[in-house]
């Protein structure tokens, strides 16, 4: 209170002398104050239904070579105000249409010294603030190099978040909760082995990060429109609970080489009482600019299977042979290699799958292995290690398509780059004009192990103008991508829609490769997916992955229902039937759901919602009646009762309900799930106890009269 | 003596004991032998006419995070010897045919602790040695990182040196004769500013290395086919006077990502008792592969003029515009802006060009600064600084296409790169297929500043893999490639013969930027030209350039007899008439040598030669009985004698001598020059006197009876 009450007076007073500007939310619920400090630090706070929730945080940037940066020294020579509101339609998404309303402040502010222009353009939602630098076109400040951002995020008090420690070239690692204070002794722990990782400090963590203050309030702090600069982590002084924006530096350490006139990424503070509205919120794709594609009818969202698993799990093999200690592509005449017996993505066995596609309504294949290069393609800094286009010998790339398409089934292409990213570059329009002379609209890429050339980061400026590049080029190609190990998106998904996809955090690979944190899908919509839709591969019916691989004890971590809910709860365009095919046909019942789910929706209510806790969500599927329902539960019991007052009054529809059975377990008894069909209106309510790991899915057809 | 007593002892010990192999030369002036000491390590040493050149030097090569690496603990399990003798025809060069005669010898050393094998291929050829270090496939050693090479080239005394610092980013230094024992003291002075040097020690000097001894024995340090490695530097041990190699690093500190089977560069030494073997040699394009390129039709020698040295001097600009403090590709729009009345590569301008080399008979016409991106090419580590594609609004592409062909003049096109090679790469297949729609078959590229991504060398191996990528692909659209910045040459054009030129040194424009020194032509023949011909644009008829702009007062410091002769002494198959149209107009009886002069030879006899003094060389036209004589001359007047008796024997030849005037001199009164013109045959001898920074050109043509 005390607190509350000095903060306004501080505002009222720098108000008074014009120091200070105002901005509040189209509800007023979130009110922004913007100051001068003495020395002319600009500096902001929010409060949030008249509590404070980010206190006084100063803003800037250090440059390289430069005493003065642009830190500080600035005195406020114009400051404009506007209103926006407008509501677009995204080519793909949780819902049809989509609103944008915020009250804007860009304040100008010119630096005595040096003459130097900056203006900061504030932009705040309902539901939270986002802000960003803005480098106007002007005779002091052409061309300079970032040596550090200096954005702050200063919190009210030692919250409880739900974080990954800081690395400039992974995002897989498995969520940890705990108090800020506590991230210093917990780093350490939190970081797993990875192909490619450089954690950076103790108390730096990635975002989006998720946080929950002990007064309920909900802060999630992330960047939105992340081009040609680089990844935002963040960095905690767990003294005071300050963040601190700390951003991936380039191979030389400078991070990052700026030419005016241009604007760094939007930074994102989203604020509710209600977590389910950080989860609805839609600042990061509002803060990206208006779709750049004319014709979009060539993205399409996609359901899919692949062979992929049996690799994942250590069953098959991407490689060929083993005959090669070595690969040199165009030397090595692999017509004249042992097969090695294991190589799955052999013409046979996608045959297959294609079938199992056909059979089951799914739209495509993706087929990892297909290409001479796998024997080596690792750990060795490779710099010509694929070139996109030779198959296998037993991998018969027109017959396969052929065969697709005689089925009305797509291939999906794969182009693992193993984060050679200048080979990759050299391909790319050969792979991409190979995929459309063989019929493949869209592209799995995968950036595995240390960039190549190395010294470079995964998310730093140069790598991430790299996906940026792949991406505008896969326009002109009309090429829908999947970007696996790249950076995390930030809505860049608006602009670009053909960018259905990354992976981009800990997916379920990682159930077999040890297991992940059995709530671990109760966070990622909190984290991992503020951004854009995941890649998660969600589907696995056989928790025991030794049944797969008698050398693999991993155990996946989730119920059956549990997997069956993440095709609603982890919203994405793009969804794998990730298991074997022999894994559905054991539980044809309730396999039944994906092969019914929607991956396009008109509308998303989040029902309830707790992040590490549980989350259900209510989606309508695009250009129908029908609703599906998610539920994805923690690491306790929990009764969920929803109400079903989002369907349409007067209508009858049938609801299936697959959930986790009595004595279902994550670990001792994943498998064991119930389905009922029940008879609603908008009028029912749903009551569901999950497991734990557990979840329940429901389909809710429209019944005709 | 005594030294020759006992290194034979020494060779005859240790042949004896097996541990030893010897190698001869074809006519057994040169003898190699190479041992493994205790430990282990290879080691080999040199003898010319029964002396010592290269005392016992250690061969090996250190591995990154490993211990043993490749240094020592070597035994020998093979060996093997083989003589070769073939003569072939390169598609340009100094002379028809070109033989290749050598003794090889390959050991095999196997390591005995980690059973990696390493065979190290030695061929002596009469006038010197070339090895290299192979790593044949096997399983023990498969990838490795070079953390550095242990190349050694035991010097047998104090020699006379002709040489520039070591430096992974620029070869532009005047040359420094000293003692061996000197470099140190010298070396700081001797690293003038450039856009991008990076120098690395006190001692290191770069390659080709000239030496001589004090008995008078040339001898002369290279490598040859400089394909997917790091260039070689030399660094000197000045206390035992020993070379050892000193690789360009990467930018993350590694020399060398290798993957067997693969081989390193041949480290060549040349070695004679008369400088003229070693400007003669053929060692460096005998030891590359043979040529790559099945129709080698597209590929011709060029002479040239261009729109460029009024830029150099500061004249002109490249520039279009000084409208903009920056330029944003494809956003900037130059149709607003103000020209600036500088801007050369105007149609009209270049019009004249093309006019100018029509009627003087020459191929070709250069135009620079044609295109959008010039007004901020320069120091900003600039991505996306040019597109290769788009000219400025008052060039006009096709106009001026269709103006040479009407003329039957060619154009030569110019990608400056700005040292981004990644833009480069992106836009190259656009770039080249623009050059074909244009009628473009040759293109000048140019890599000045700090390579972008910073941090990365313009010599490492990550670059030259760049240079090579760019070459290759222009075989794919006949495209014939000119480096300046790039690498110095090693041969490769044997290989890749559209690589028809490089700068790679130090070049004419520096004689505008402040000038070289006088003797400076009368060393790079003997350095930068072992390995492959240079662009080094001579021709310059106005030393004072105040003339062209009174604001820069730097002087050419050559005589004009010297620029002629440079059409014969610094051999390569592109020429460029550098100076302006008007400034030859002032001149055209001196013009009309660079009128006459070919530019691909029969025959080519170097006359007399002194590294740092004097070079006079003659060669024979293809195709015709005419020749050509060039002299350049150091520091001190000369007088010149040669015999004509490489004419053919009974027939009359017209002889037209260009020469210093008496009174002439490179500072005093560059301009002053005679002609005469006398009747000649194989009997007949010339005298002439050549000033300080001077020299003659003589065409002799065959007269008919």
């Amino acid at each position: 209170m005390k607190n509350w009450f000095f903060s306004s007076l501080f505002a009222l007073f720098f108000l008074a002398l014009g120091f200070s500007q105002q901005l509040k939310s189209p509800n007023e619920n979130l009110i922004m104050s913007f100051t001068l400090l003495n020395d002319g630090t600009p500096s902001y706070s929010l409060t949030y239904k008249g509590k404070e929730v980010i206190k006084p945080s100063k803003l800037g940037l250090e440059l390289k070579n430069d005493k003065i940066s642009l830190l500080n020294g600035f005195a406020m020579t114009d400051s404009k105000t506007s209103t926006f509101d407008e509501t677009w339609t995204p080519v793909w998404g949780e819902v049809a249409k989509i609103r944008n309303n915020y009250n804007e402040l860009a304040v100008t502010l010119k630096q005595n010294e040096t003459n130097r222009q900056l203006v900061i353009r504030f932009r705040l939602f309902n539901d939270g603030l986002g802000f960003r630098y803005e480098f106007p076109a002007q005779n002091n400040l052409v061309y300079f190099i970032i040596k550090e951002e200096h954005t702050q995020f200063a919190m009210t008090g030692d919250h409880t978040a739900f974080w990954i420690a800081g690395d400039y070239d992974t995002q897989e690692y498995d969520y940890t909760t705990s108090k800020l204070s506590e991230i210093r002794g917990l780093s350490k722990g939190a970081i797993s082995s990875n192909a490619s990782q450089t954690p950076f400090s103790p108390t730096g963590v990635q975002t989006a990060l998720m946080m929950k203050t002990d007064d309920g309030i909900y802060i999630n702090l992330h960047e939105a429109a992340l081009i040609n600069y680089a990844c935002m982590h963040l960095n905690l002084d767990d003294k005071n609970m300050v963040f601190e924006s700390w951003l991936t530096p380039n191979s030389n350490g400078d991070k990052g080489q700026m030419q005016a006139p241009c604007n760094t990424p939007w930074r994102t503070i989203m604020v509710s009482d209600d977590a389910r509205d950080i989860l609805a919120s839609k600042i990061t794709l509002n803060l990206n600019d208006p779709c750049k594609i004319e014709d979009t009818s060539w993205i399409k969202p996609v359901k899919y299977v692949g062979v992929w698993w049996e690799m994942i799990t250590g069953k098959s093999s991407w490689s060929y042979t083993n005959d090669f200690p070595a690969i040199q592509l165009g030397v090595t005449d692999y017509s004249k290699a042992q097969p090695n017996g294991t190589h799955a993505a052999n013409t046979e066995h996608v045959k297959q799958y294609i079938d199992f596609a056909a059979d089951n309504g799914f739209d495509a294949v993706l087929v990892e292995g297909w290409n001479e290069g796998w024997e080596d393609w690792f750990g060795h800094a490779k710099d010509y290690v694929f070139d996109f286009v030779t198959p296998y010998p037993d991998f018969d790339v027109i017959g396969v398509h052929e065969y697709a398409k005689s089925k009305g089934v797509k291939m999906i292409m794969h182009h693992e780059t193993s984060a050679a990213i200048r080979n990759y570059e050299r391909h790319l329009d050969k792979a991409f004009q190979f995929m459309k002379d063989h019929g493949y609209d869209a592209v799995k890429t995968g950036y595995v192990g240390n960039i190549v050339p190395v010294g470079e980061h995964h998310y730093s400026q140069w790598t991430n103008n790299h996906y940026q590049y792949v991406l505008e080029k896969a326009v002109d190609y009309q090429i829908m991508i999947n970007g696996h190990e790249a950076v995390r998106p930030t809505g860049i998904c608006r602009t670009y829609p053909n960018l259905i996809g990354n992976e981009s955090a800990r997916g379920t690979e990682f159930q077999a490769f040890g297991g992940s944190k059995p709530n671990h899908v109760t966070i990622l919509p909190f984290t991992r997916l503020i951004g854009g839709p995941m890649d998660y591969t969600p589907g696995i019916f056989e928790m025991d992955i030794s049944k797969l691989n008698p050398n693999n004890h991993s155990h996946v971590n989730s119920t059956l229902a549990n997997q069956l809910a993440l095709y609603v709860t982890m919203y994405s365009p793009l969804q794998m039937a990730a298991d074997l095919p022999e894994n559905y046909n054991r539980f044809t019942d309730a396999f039944q759901f994906i092969k019914d789910v929607a991956i396009d929706w008109d509308e998303s209510y989040y029902l309830e919602a707790e992040p590490g806790e549980y989350i259900t969500v209510a989606r309508k599927a695009k250009g129908s009646n029908n609703w599906f329902i998610g539920n994805v539960n923690g690491l306790t019991s929990r009764a969920s009762s929803i109400k079903l007052d989002f369907l349409e009054k007067g209508k009858k529809y049938e609801a299936t309900i697959y959930a986790d059975a009595k004595e279902a377990h994550y670990k001792t008894n994943p498998q064991a799930y119930t389905i009922q069909k029940i008879k609603v209106t908008n009028k029912s309510k749903i009551n569901q106890v999950s497991v734990p790991g557990g979840g329940y899915a429901i389909s809710i057809i429209e019944k005709n009269k």
